[in-house]
């Protein structure tokens, strides 16, 4: 048992559920509390279950408070509550105190084991509870100063404090412009404040500025890589919450698709219904069949392009507020290029195989209409929804895919029936 | 000018050239290396430029020699050669030895600015060492025990550093298993390393266990976006290398994209083909026309979520080599799970549509087919990429869609050529 808790916690997985509760037991609470927290989520619950609730309870008084509010958030009430009222008391506090927040929140992934000070103190007397306080607290690497009213007032780290003289004040050596997040903020906030000013932990704060815990940069590492996934996979039109490639069964992971592709079914039928309107002209010129799967694919795929750029833009912060438009107006510039040149393209191709200039003409026409609206509604759309301030990757997607699918048949259509008859 | 220079990186896109040579001239060589550090790479040539190569070489010296690499690693040959002469010998060694390494590997992140210890000193001795070089080195929080062939022995954080006796020696206290990278690992399976044991360093060595460097956690987060958005804009089928949404030309942009487009345009013509082969069926009964929308976008979408889970997978580790196969079936049994579900809605919403039986039999089974095969290759192209050395992010896409156009035009016309004339 001499092994790190996550590596343990990569392997139990592969092992039977009898095997795990041993290992979890022979452990002892302090290090069942690493490996549990560091377990995939789908295979938690039974283990917690086969442990029994007071053996659990001592593995969460072990853990450290931000970690054990994760775990206990995502049980059912009445476990949850049974669990706090056997954990200790000072423990059960600082998690029921963590479980008012969102889980997505600076609230959600803060801790309350941090090192606060009072101003007055040397930094010979601060030292020396970092000593006292080493092996509670989450990181020793910031300390922050506090007045009577609990409010922050300054924060400095371990490097400048090892570098002060040992005799100077607390308030003669602290910085006093600290940036902080505020409880209520978004996780991804919190994260993005971290990356940008290379810290290693970030105090949160109330309205009234009071101390309420700080982030790690190990928990802003988790969120970034969540919020990634989560991008990534509302992109591909796939439900992300909890999403396990491999732990889950294939019914849940079915239902987490399924409505996204029917929906896109149903705005394929709706092109293929304006299809209908025109079979006149289609029954006329066959060969406008030949360019369907084409035509329709194109204008898709360009605003997929242009839809990942601006969310991934956004996501990192690359494209805010003052250069939203910017970045609007030079996607709009980038669709007339890439839609003159695939409508050239396709109008050469078109006339090479199928001998005819004027089908040549409006195939080419067809799509380079068609790829310039859909790369400036791949940019555009993800902003509006930013703007009106929900996730810009959610259902960005389909909804563009089936307007462009019905706007191109009818476009296509349109002018063979207006050019070719 | 008393603002972080994270912010000020952050509004000096906005300003004139001049006056972002004025901002830079005025700052100071220190506080401008952390400026020009974090600025967007596309607006760093011409300030450079502006700079001139005394002042510039001044700022270089103060940049941490990671940050320094990376800029004058994308700098053209000749001007990096004076730069380099014009720096430092001590800090123009340093960077020239970063340089040896791939920009994407942990040689390329490291510095190597860190603290290393003897095993004969002690506690007391070896905080005596980190005051005095404190303001030098990129962290402090770690510290390495190296013997005379520079190898490393052995680390320990600075937290367990203040809590071990004063006069032990460093032999005593220091943890012996230390997790390392190798200066050739890629970049991103160093971050997962630092993400998985919440480290705030990890130090980098040769084949001879010779420590050369570490790699700090705020790197790390820049390695984990990085490599987030490389995949998510793959993915979306645009190449990612340095894309940047407001600052590069629309001409650029577009260059990014149209292979990717073009190559696409190209495989819907190649399934077109395939509906001009079945011409003949298709003048009997036009009505199968009116499902190419659906038929084509269907199966393309099915795969784009299996790809996005599995490359999301592959990514973050995981779907690591144990679950790889066991990944693949799971991914199997959904995509007949999702080609059923989807195929009978068809059938059904075919047959009240078009009010005939026999057609909605033909969508519906070719949809389910259809459906079901793409999931799979959603899934398994890329673990095969990945089983083949390569990322399996890259053109996935454009294969598997052009694959699935023309495979899904076969079998809808081959059935309806069986099933309904
Ligand atoms: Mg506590
Ligand atoms: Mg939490
Ligand atoms: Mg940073
Ligand atoms: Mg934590
Ligand atoms: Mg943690
Ligand atoms: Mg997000
Ligand atoms: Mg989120
Ligand atoms: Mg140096
Ligand atoms: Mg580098
Ligand atoms: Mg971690
Ligand atoms: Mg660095
Ligand atoms: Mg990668
Ligand atoms: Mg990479």
């Amino acid at each position: 048992m001499d092994l790190h808790p996550a590596d343990i916690a990569e392997v139990l997985p592969e092992v039977a559920l009898a095997q795990r509760v041993r290992v979890m037991r022979a452990a002892g609470p302090e290090k069942a509390a690493l490996i549990l927290y560091e377990l995939d989520r789908d295979i938690v619950p039974p283990l917690l279950e086969a442990l029994g609730p007071k053996r659990l309870a001592e593995v969460l008084n072990d853990m450290s408070d931000d970690d054990a509010a994760d775990i206990l958030g995502e049980l059912p009430e009445p476990q949850k509550d049974q669990l706090l009222s056997l954990m200790e008391a000072t423990e059960a506090a600082d998690v029921r105190e963590l479980l008012k927040y969102g889980k997505d929140t600076a609230g959600g992934i803060m801790t309350t084991e941090y090192v606060s000070l009072k101003e007055d103190m040397t930094v010979d007397e601060a030292m020396a509870t970092l000593r006292q306080m080493g092996t509670e607290v989450e990181t020793i690497y910031y300390v922050y100063a506090i007045n009577e009213q609990a409010q922050l007032t300054g924060a400095m780290s371990l490097r400048e404090l090892i570098l002060a003289p040992l005799d100077a004040r607390i308030e003669q050596v602290v910085n006093r412009r600290v940036i902080t997040a505020h409880a209520w903020d978004d996780q991804e906030k919190v994260a993005r404040l971290v990356a940008k000013y290379d810290f290693i932990a970030i105090p949160v704060v109330n309205d009234d500025n009071q101390l309420l815990g700080i982030v790690t940069v190990d928990d802003v590492l988790d969120v970034l890589e969540e919020e990634a996934t989560e991008d990534i996979l509302k992109l591909a039109n796939v439900d992300a919450e909890g999403q396990d490639l491999v732990e889950t069964s294939p019914w849940q992971r079915a239902t987490r698709r399924l409505p996204w592709l029917i929906a896109l079914l149903f705005g394929g039928l709706i092109a293929g219904n304006v299809i209908k309107e025109f079979s006149g002209t289609l029954e006329k010129v066959t060969a406008l069949a030949f360019f369907i799967t084409a035509m329709a694919g194109g204008p898709g795929n360009a605003a997929t392009q242009s839809l990942a750029l601006v969310v991934r833009g956004l996501a990192t912060g690359e494209v805010d507020q003052r250069r939203l438009l910017k970045a609007v107006f030079k996607e709009a510039q980038v669709g007339i290029i890439v839609g003159l040149v695939s409508g050239s393209v396709l109008a050469v191709v078109a006339y090479l195989w199928q001998g005819e200039t004027s089908l040549g003409l409006v195939v080419g026409l067809a799509l380079a209409i068609n790829i310039t609206i859909s790369t400036m509604l791949g940019s555009f759309f993800p902003v509006i929804i930013h703007r009106l301030g929900a996730d810009p990757a959610v259902a960005s997607g389909p909804f563009i895919s089936t307007l462009m699918d019905v706007t191109s048949m009818f476009i296509y259509f349109s002018l063979a029936t207006w050019l070719l008859l």
